[in-house]
């Protein structure tokens, strides 16, 4: 190995080193955990015997960070349907650096209380939205970014990520629970902004041909990935909510919404590709699509046929992107999108918001009763109308789209800047958790090594 | 491929379009959220500001529900250990629509409220229960039926399953929470009989030769489908109590029941295979059967030491089944039994049953205490005495044998019939998730696409 | 097969049948389920109608109980990412009997209520507790010891780690909720000591030229246990504290240093290994050894950023131990250690008793508030003060150390008699579930059954 690519080895747990230890240093000075678990001194309300602090209310948040972090990890179990394991190890490296590094911007923008940023279990949950919205945009560049641009994505989408989600939830109002916007919409476009700047024309034929086996290959993965969907999505869903009741309709019009995708991608996919019954990929595409639809409207929806028709629309749309829109995007606006983040995260999550604000136009105190006060609090307050809400959330879509562009934008064009400083294409060749599975033909001086890595299930 | 060919594969999307806008049809007009969690009207115990409505009464049963949803997907992973995951893509769809067909008749029977049925958590719960029916039948005819069939087979099943647990459950007041009969006898003896009226005698050389190999290649499966049944199975049967401190024996019966179950394969499989250990499906297999036979007997028993000894014999009993009485089911009475479901489902349920019967009979008052009033509400209200509810829960089990075994006769019946209307054998064969794994040697005109999607983990 | 060879091969069943009827007449004479379940006699406090019993405080155990339950499978998916799926049914019924056996041995010293031992959810979590010692044990010994051996030192580890559990908690009143010193350090040296005692030099170069390929050919398993030990390991460790509140920082500990110990192999993995991304085994031994440090400091750190520091540093050792610590181990001390449990066990564990030393040095009523009365109740009492307290938890450090070895020796020394007497090679070498994965060149004679099992990955 040459000099230049020792060095260039050395460069990335280099980076690593120097990022781990600054996140220290950051955590050092400023986190401190939460009042609410504090030993300091006792707010009046609480009496601070043994059991007087109600433990129903702490309690189910720690089960549900975890259930949380699955959500992520969820989408890893996704990905790795479609680039196997081998991309894994990056994505895990992705997710660590992410939390830490949302749970401090976060900390300064919300929970930031005298000079310290103080942190419960509700900031690991909202750390975790975050890095949900860095998987999805990950997920449209797989294959085609080295683990340094990679870190330096991460960094720059967590803070733009958070900036959106405080414009959004904290200054504008707008109800987006379940991450329409905020994670899915976001994480979507930015991902395929960051893809278009990236883009290399040589590298196109490639892809175009490992597209095609690359769904049966990796099967089981899919089976295990849908599997995940369906257990803890929609239960994740409810953490964001404080509010008991409403969770309710949340987790059940998810679950309506997912049983009717299923469905629709048995309807499409004989009709598309010729083939009896859809790949399991497929299906879980659809899992994805019908689960970022109802991130928003998910408390607004009344009736399970709602639910239903929506999930339904969005597997089918899904589906219909994928044989159609993506080679559009692909030749025409020249975005490759890996694994096809557009049609399962980024035209639902539009999709999601315009139901979402429609319903908003629809609620009134007669059909929401109580439940006005939880999901539109300003609005059950009298210090909003119904028609101003309706028409921030409509207003959060495009802003959401803007910010995500011009964010993607500006990380795309660092990005080629930083990959020729740094590390040269040495890294990216000998690394193997960087390629996507079915690599025959394409690159013979670097399928010795990389064989090894990423054929484990083939 | 031939304009019939064309013509058959238009059938099976155009079913399915057709049931997903009759099922959003009939949930537009009957199904609405159920009262829990509805605006409506307050009624008079609840006061209705934001934290008055017990959120802890509400709650558990959400994350019951996702768990509830995994006992039907344990059963699929169950099912990928034998059939690998091209068979998924179907087990999934059959899910998705026997869970929303399953709420529209238990609707009917159970939740009606002012010709409207209300749906909430619970509705969820008993529609998984009833699914998880379906997919014991499915175990049994894997590999044999087409999609078209599998449809109309969960479409008859789960009215007649419903119609079952009605007459049980609610008319006849009998205890079975875990669904011994509900679920697990009724689901085997239903696809048994399907699976008779079915019956090819040309497959059956073929079948038999996969059956040696099948256990040692898909050993990844089998020990993912484990430890999901080891996980969530014994927790999945507790939420169908509503009342709190019955679970307890219940889900330690389980526990202490599918301990001792394992240990029996590690006795038996050495003296039956030749084989020093057993492989991994056996330990599957066996965890099933310690499930099964809990089902009833689960609340009743009073003692770890009665589990441990039930879960012990029916894992016995279930090994010595698949070695003696499988063959014998397959040459004189013609069944093909694909997952051995009799061994895993049928065979415990009645045991279960027969158990729980027993445990009935020497329940009183001074033993159960206060748990009198949860497992045999009636028998503590006075209304009936003990030998008459353990007549009623004995009558119980050849009642769901005749409905099982009919239902089974009649759905068989016509699935034969529908077959030759409407889906040709080509559907069958170019569809690789109704096939088995390992195909060689078998069919070589329809080996080429199949090897694909079939052979993914070999 | 030789007549020898027959007489083997009955004698695992033989012992497994005679172990399990001995278990169910011990449970028989001794064991009934917990008065909190129980239909004896209302306690006075208790007002036994339907609700009174307060289900908040008996419901979450039993969920908990099976994440529990999660924790030793999690060990189990971790081990499977080395030794193939072909081990995972004779750990399985090393975990089925040592629970049982816990239950027991821990009833005796525990839970014993005139006369007879009361079993409730909380024995089955200390149950497992024990059994992932077990399990860890295990790890350094797979591939080495016949199940007949397995089963004899699960015997004989259950039955010392409960007594070392028992002087260390209720004696000593150390505070060890995560098991820094009860599961992980003892699990490892136990299992270190009885490995060097069956040390035999012919088998070790073999051994190491598996060693190479492992990490890549499984990785699809090595993705699946990291994500379960994400999830289920940092809420596992808050099942054991009675207390709601300190589960709080336990949690968000275990977490913060899982996430800083995973990006540490990112650092240290291209320095080692020449490789630009670590394989995903490091990254899964990384995430055990982040989990084995926080178990008794969890509690008691009171800043994030000390557990991101600690999680950092574990990592780092764990990295370096696997490179320089583990051949020395192996050449120099005879000690080989399959599954590489000292470096993500024995040392993190003996840094965390360490640590939590230092902590509890720390600890003042100050900084620790009202938790100190949850974390150390005896020195919130003002029976003990923090010097003696820290005196005691430095103390238990050396006292596990020297159970651990001296019951290892004795438990190999055992084994090395009792396998010449029970079970000779000719069992051995018919055990596909015995053989690491990658056996290609070494025993030709065993080579054919084997490839079957152990291959089902590849």
């Amino acid at each position: 190995m040459s000099e230049h690519a020792a060095a260039s080895r050395l460069c990335f747990p280099g980076l690593c080193f120097l990022l781990q230890v600054l996140l220290i240093l950051l955590f050092a000075v400023w986190v401190r955990y939460s009042p609410e678990g504090s030993p300091g001194p006792c707010p009046p309300p609480l009496n601070c015997s043994r059991r007087s602090q109600d433990p129903n209310f702490l309690q189910p948040r720690f089960r549900d960070v975890h259930v949380q972090v699955l959500l992520s990890f969820g989408l890893l179990v996704a990905f790795l349907s479609r680039c196997g394991p081998g991309s894994a190890a990056i994505i895990i490296l992705i997710t660590a650096f992410s939390i830490q590094w949302a749970i401090l911007i976060q900390g300064m923008l919300y929970f930031s209380l005298d000079g310290k940023i103080s942190v419960g279990a509700q900031s690991l949950v909202r750390a975790d939205f975050c890095t949900a919205a860095v998987l999805i945009s990950t997920g449209a560049l797989l294959g085609r970014v080295n683990p340094v641009q990679m870190l330096l994505l991460a960094l720059l989408e967590v803070t733009l990520c958070t900036l959106n989600e405080f414009i959004l939830l904290s200054l504008m109002g707008v109800s987006d629970t379940g991450g329409s916007l905020t994670v899915h919409t976001f994480g979507a476009y930015f991902g395929l902004m960051v893809s278009r700047l990236l883009y290399q024309p040589h590298k196109d034929k490639r892809k175009r041909e490992e597209q095609q086996d690359k769904g049966h290959q990796t099967g089981a993965f899919a089976v295990v990935g849908t599997i995940y969907l369906w257990i803890f999505w929609p239960s994740s869903i409810s953490t964001t909510t404080v509010h008991h009741n409403a969770e309710n309709w949340a987790v059940l019009n998810s679950y309506f919404s997912l049983v009717a995708s299923t469905v629709s991608t048995f309807i499409l996919s004989p009709l598309l590709y010729e083939e009896s019954t859809p790949r399991l990929v497929q299906i879980q595409d659809a899992t994805l699509a019908a689960m970022a639809v109802m991130g928003m409207a998910g408390e607004m929806l009344l009736t399970p046929f709602g639910a239903l028709i929506a999930g339904f629309l969005v597997g089918l749309i899904s589906s219909l992107g994928f044989r159609f829109f993506m080679p559009v995007l692909h030749s025409k606006l020249k975005i490759q999108d890996t694994c096809g983040v557009h049609n399962t995260h980024g035209l639902p999550g539009v999709l999601g918001a315009l139901l979402g604000t429609l319903l908003t136009l629809l609620a009134t105190a007669d059909t929401f009763g109580y439940r006005l006060e939880l999901v539109f609090p300003l609005v059950a307050q009298g210090s909003r109308t119904i028609t101003d809400q309706a028409l921030l959330q409509l207003g959060a879509l495009p802003l959401t789209l803007l910010l995500a562009t011009l964010g993607g934008c500006i990380t795309g064009a660092l990005l080629k800047i930083n990959v020729l400083r740094c590390c040269p294409a040495a890294l990216y060749k000998e690394n193997p958790g960087l390629r996507e599975v079915p690599e025959e033909g394409s690159d013979p001086s670097a399928s010795g090594k990389e064989e090894l890595g990423s054929s484990t299930l083939v």
